[in-house]
């Protein structure tokens, strides 16, 4: 039997607390899409929004193989013994089906990180709309910001749409890659490497250190070639072994420095900013599609209509008329 | 006083026999956008759709000082001379004012084009409204085919969001660079280097032709590091000198190829087959979009509302809700 749902006071208040348990219900809440739920989380959400923007977001993606776990647990143990931060790691991945053996669902993963207080670690809400669960994890990063956790990362795996998703939630996006160029990116999304403020190559260890030099200048002039950053910083790229525990404070440093000069020239504000208006645009235009493709007469005709439009048979545009009559 | 109104038969009749004026005062009426132009427009175009899509579409796109016009010049020239073909080049810009000076409403900068009965060359309609711009392009594109154009060219410049859009209804998307790669690439959009079919290097002669062959070497490299298009093509990178005529033969030889091997593999038909149905979902997108922000309780309240998501005090969703709640 699943536990009594809790007041927004109390929400409210066992999050501020620091509980663990509230706060992971908090998120199960925000993660529900029955409308009792919905509403409920709104206020929660409302009443918490004082409290939330003043953590460090960090994006972290890369295809799998990459060491992703592996590196989020040595960077993730850095800043907590280390620089005494409280962390917490958020994922998105829209193909995850809770209980069903996601790779991101799997806490033992991160061993130390899941044992530790100052650490939480939440698995991608399950469901196969990116929109659902992007607006899930970004309000769970908004509760966690709420609980005190001062350095938030979003994982995601650099293969899909996700990682614009992710890239449009946090303050600092991470490329991890592998030293051996080429092969490994066959499986990654165009246009990522672009959306990069860093890239970072893992497992430079074990006789590996001299293709992972190599292939930092093979980025490092790939990256060359790329228009600037609106941020106005340059992209570094960095070496890191999770295993030897090598580079990681660099990397820590650079993500800090980056927060650093952006928050002087006014570009980190600039982007929060930005994101909260993509996000409410978002939010419309999501809910403005699921009210017509849900249209019964829409779905109804939809299926012949796109047949007759990828054949050629109806320009699209009179297709879009005839159905936008319908709703 | 403007001309009278053709009949949908005398639209259709005359653009299949291949007249000019006929053709031009068609894609004036699908530019129009007055509702009872719109509606005869999608007449038109629904009548002479068994007539379209037998040309080969090809995007081009550079920040301004690449060369455009020179280099569309010299190979759409080629193309009428040598090859035999009928040329017609649109043109995406958002920013276009007609008759306001815009870069791509000059006939003059094509002389021999704009003055060979085998070419038609059309400026970029006017609009403030990309999605506007753009599906006048798609059907101003749809009605040089039926007009027996067998090449079309779609230019754009390379500074905004208009080349996803233009690399949404072509089949190839060429990318003119300038040899001193970096600080020309400064204006350029992020990520559009990852959707070209084909790199190509203006301007290779006078002396810089070394920085030119340096330049393709780097972007080779750097090509290398991207992960691999869809089409299973390589992305090559060319050297072409408008002014020396050279280097023309082989862009259009890579653009044959590249349509040959990909109507063998199968992609061809899938990308069309793709836009088409992007091209419904945008349309409807965009009209349930246009309801919504012009609806006037939505107009009225939104100001507050963004001010409100940006300043940190409402949520994204809560302010959505509320917005959608007044639709």
């Amino acid at each position: 039997m699943p536990p009594k749902r809790l007041s927004v006071q109390e929400y409210t208040a066992g999050i501020r607390a620091g509980s663990r348990t509230v706060l992971g219900r908090a998120i199960t809440l925000v993660e529900s899409t029955l409308p009792t739920d919905q509403a409920l989380a709104q206020e929660v959400l409302q009443a918490v929004l004082p409290h939330t923007g003043h953590s460090l977001r960090v994006g972290i993606t890369g295809v799998p193989g990459v060491g992703k776990s592996t590196f989020i647990e040595a960077l993730g143990r850095f800043l907590v013994e280390e620089k005494g931060h409280r962390l917490a790691v958020l994922a998105v991945d829209p193909s995850s089906q809770r209980g069903g053996g996601s790779i991101l669902g799997d806490k033992t993963r991160m061993p130390w990180l899941s044992a530790h207080p100052a650490a939480f670690i939440r698995p991608s809400p399950a469901g196969n709309s990116l929109g659902g669960v992007a607006r899930a994890t970004r309000e769970a990063l908004l509760l966690c910001e709420a609980a005190g956790h001062d350095v938030i990362f979003v994982e995601t795996v650099g293969v899909g749409q996700s990682e614009t998703t992710v890239h449009g939630m946090v303050d600092f996006f991470l490329l991890l890659m592998l030293a051996g160029a080429g092969d490994e990116l066959q499986g990654m999304k165009r246009g990522i490497m672009e959306m990069a403020d860093a890239l970072c190559i893992t497992k430079a260890d074990h006789g590996n250190e001299q293709a992972a030099r190599r292939a930092r200048v093979d980025y490092q002039n790939a990256l060359h070639l790329f228009p600037a950053s609106p941020s106005g910083q340059t992209t570094p790229v960095l070496l890191t072994s999770a295993v030897a525990g090598t580079g990681l404070a660099e990397v820590w440093e650079v993500i800090e420095n980056y927060a650093a000069a952006t928050r002087q020239n006014g570009y980190f504000e600039q982007r929060r900013r930005q994101q909260q208006l993509q996000w409410l645009h978002q939010s419309i235009v999501q809910a403005l599609e699921s009210r017509f493709y849900t249209t019964g007469t829409v779905r109804q005709q939809l299926p012949a209509m796109q047949q007759a439009v990828a054949a050629g048979q109806l320009t699209p545009f009179a297709a879009a008329a005839q159905l936008l009559g319908l709703a």
